[in-house]
């Protein structure tokens, strides 16, 4: 822990951005520099540095993604999902905004297309000028397309299959449209467009112990009632305050992801990448798929079903 | 991420525990209730209730333990070294003063003897009187032996060895006497004092993507200039606010902690404990020793080895 | 304004007291000591020392008093309208738990009965054992009887008249029982039980540019609908964040309060007291009766009354 | 006192600015929007909107003025040294950069000419643009000159003397450039720079019963010792969180600030200007120059003198 620190930093700057994590519980983190504050047609949008975090992304008021992790949440978003398949090809991403993603993505140099679906098209603008060291480029990658379009109307209306489905939206608790997919429908959707052994993999809210029953085991569950194989896994975010989950899953012939081998992975890692990883490799996935005790009972026990009609924070 | 809060509570109180986690980053608790709030011979103390984490003890400002998340570090602390050894009968405790880590220790139907010893004897009876939850009893096995002094000193001064040695004292940051429990001289003692098969483990202090460097890796790389079979793991704590790390060591022919295989612990669990655990079993300890690759990158880079003349806040 | 300071003070406390003042303005104080935390019969109480302002006494999460500026409350609450009437003899404080009040009015050598009416009894037991600074031994005085009653209850129970009737309850926004203490019937009441000459003075809530018609201006327009010479002052509390102001008024015959001359002030501090004051004399009085532009238009402009069936809260 | 507030705003912004007022005493203002956060020349800046105060202009990480109470603060510094004046035709700023305090000057119709001297041109161009509340087309008026240069070389260098010179500069504590506008050779410069009959007046700093002897009471005993007639006078300013005084003084025949009758100051406030007043009047001016014991008292017992060898900070 910290020695003495003030509030007032030597520059002068004393704004903070104050979060509440749950009832009770803040994180502040000291800002350094302003770089955007507005209002997309979707989300009030900031663009900031902190001091704790560097260059970070807030939505709504609730931190997206920061410099000094987001390699851990997307390492651990795509590349378990990525590398537990046989030959990943064609790539879909909802969301996604600040290109990292998609980066991600892109390493895999036998990857030929990938198609990245995200609502707000200011927020991505905002994210290409400002989050330089998220994207690193990928928004250049002749591969990448990317629509502003909402992600379930364009899985409906293209039937072409993709290998690897990344769900990269917000948590399904506050209602807005990100809701949807989280749902039994989804799922059902996604299945639907994944090629013969292909993987879905979502982001999947926070996991620690006093809050893995809040979305991530309601989403294992709803994942596992359409699709096989269902994977859950986590690593800690600093900047988002506690662990995070992940669920991968995939039709009934797919890989399992959390059954890849140590071998396996670094095997992969150090054939189909065009850069090395900071996070992942054999034993990080090892780590990352060997859930505790506590964090497995609570995934046993759960019995909530997200459906259209009956999204999680209605349950 | 929680909805909206009110820094009221419903009960009108107003009290905050406002703590840095690293400069410019504050956790903030929200207190309901404050058990007590003093100073003993050797620290400030508190011990308050918190809306996100119940009953806690405050030590110089800074949270020791949390009744919504000591399981998760007691058990990390004291079953991985528990498991390993072939059969443990006489355990050491340095600090430990919730009664928590004698309860975990004690759990092991084959102990014969624990002695702890804490420094504080005001927050030693501070704790029985105010965390049941921590010690669940424990103060009253016949087992244990509860000593009121400088841990090193009674090493010194006793030369019967034990089957494990348990450091669970505060980081070697702040300069106070538990920083001398970090000291490659400390680990020869400690060495000296283990009886064949022994195994040391020291709670070691921060080890995420923004703080492995601060003490756990220059904890680790100490350890192993003197002793074998060095063994780091993790585990997140909630109040902590973070990752937190641990190393096991022992003699050259001692256990690897690290190398214990699932089914060896869901068996050693299912054999030699009276209660169960909420943690720790087989999967968990992969979880817990499977270190992600920036992890053990910085394990390996790590140089600073820590000495009783140079301690690590002077390197 | 401040240089550089830490949230961690030197003796490790990271306790604040955080209170909403207006929505979206926090102040924060910095614990030193919690002295009492729990729960009385009618209210949340906490005793606290704090950085900025000394021991301090909190009811339901909102400061009340503290010590390092009680003084300019308490002689702005009593200390105009006694010097306004003629002669105090018996003085009625409803309230006034922290001993302060009665105090003020027990300074006044020629005063020979002080009935102070306060509903909570432990709150005031913990004033009287915690809060030395504040009462000064008011509570030794055989001139002082203190009851634990409804105020209201009391005065209409209660014929006998009084010289100067003191309200010392918490603001009437919050739906407690002291809400009942600012309608036009209580202030009937009131003009009831007051001797020829009788003065009521009430603490009258916020009254800076911000917050001025938050209860202050409606309370001043509710007491004039029922008394005469309706006076209304303020003065700074460092400690409440604010200005703060106060309404005196009495019978149709009564003095004015904020017509009192800076000499007759002076002469009468210099006769009726045993001790000086430290906030008011001539010149302070003509400074706190001079009200700022703003605030006398809002004044003017009032229309709302408090009555029983439509207190402040519903109008 | 509000009732429940969420640090959450329904916009989802959860940026706070918070500023140590005092050691241990935070003032903690929630901000709706951020529209500029950069550093000039001379010092970081920002330009917010807050929920609490409206537009407000930070530099250095503190409160400089806000559009809730601005003008609070800008016809206090300006119009009791403007109304105690005979006929001011020829006025002097140091500093000012919001305009607020041109605006305030220039609402005499008889002004002649003020000039305004700021150290800070990216600061005023700020103001310009994205204050337009507080200078309220100031900038524009024909009788304005505003220089950017330091105002005490402004002054030695342009003997032309002033009726009304006014000091709208940071407290001298910092140590930046303008605590050489508090010292006695300052005075004595300005005192050289006045016509006959002029009058100086001084932005003062804190003089709450907590931080008067602050900078409030050094500034007084100072001027005290160059000019004569020294009235020192406060207001309250919510966003300042405390009280804020002002000193005014003048050559040995000026007339005295503080013995301006409130029939004098409403007939001057009626026939010398071309808008109306908010804060100040004749009553409104016994409120403010009428001070409290305490206050007169720590005014009578400064010893400090400041002076260029000896500033406030190194007393």
């Amino acid at each position: 822990m910290a020695d003495q620190v003030s509030l007032d930093s030597s520059s002068g700057q004393n704004f903070w951005h104050m979060e509440y994590m749950e009832p009770g519980l803040i994180q502040g983190s000291q800002i350094t520099s302003v770089i955007f504050d507005g209002r997309s047609a979707y989300q009030a949008t900031q663009i900031i540095d902190t001091q704790p975090f560097g260059r970070t992304l807030v939505l709504d008021g609730k931190v997206q993604s920061s410099e000094i992790d987001e390699w851990v949440y997307h390492e651990a978003l795509v590349q378990p999902a990525m590398m537990a398949h046989a030959a990943p090809k064609r790539v879909f991403i909802a969301g996604g905004g600040e290109g990292a993603t998609a980066r991600e993505v892109l390493r895999h140099t036998d990857v030929t297309e990938c198609v990245m679906v995200d609502l707000d098209e200011e927020v991505v603008e905002l994210c290409k000028q400002h989050l330089p060291n998220h994207h690193q480029g990928a928004f250049d990658d002749p591969r990448l397309t990317v629509l502003f379009a909402d992600a379930i109307a364009y899985l409906r209306d293209n039937a072409e299959p993709f290998d690897v489905l990344i769900i990269d939206v917000p948590d399904p608790l506050e209602g807005g449209p990100a809701y949807l997919l989280y749902t039994q429908e989804f799922y059902a959707l996604a299945a639907s467009r994944l090629a013969p052994g292909g993987i879905v993999v979502t982001q999947s809210g926070p996991c620690g112990p006093t809050n893995v029953t809040e979305v991530f085991s309601a989403i294992n569950k709803t994942m596992g009632t359409v699709l096989g194989n269902t994977s859950p896994y986590r690593v800690y975010i600093p900047s988002f305050g506690t662990m995070w989950g992940f669920i991968a899953a995939g039709l009934p012939n797919s890989p399992s992801v959390a059954a890849s081998t140590a071998t396996q992975v670094d095997e992969r890692v150090a054939t189909r990448l065009s850069a090395s990883l900071k996070y992942y490799d054999g034993v990080a996935h090892q780590g990352m798929v060997s859930l505790p005790k506590y964090l497995r009972t609570a995934l046993d026990r759960e019995l909530r079903i997200i459906t259209d009609a009956a999204p999680l924070y209605s349950i």
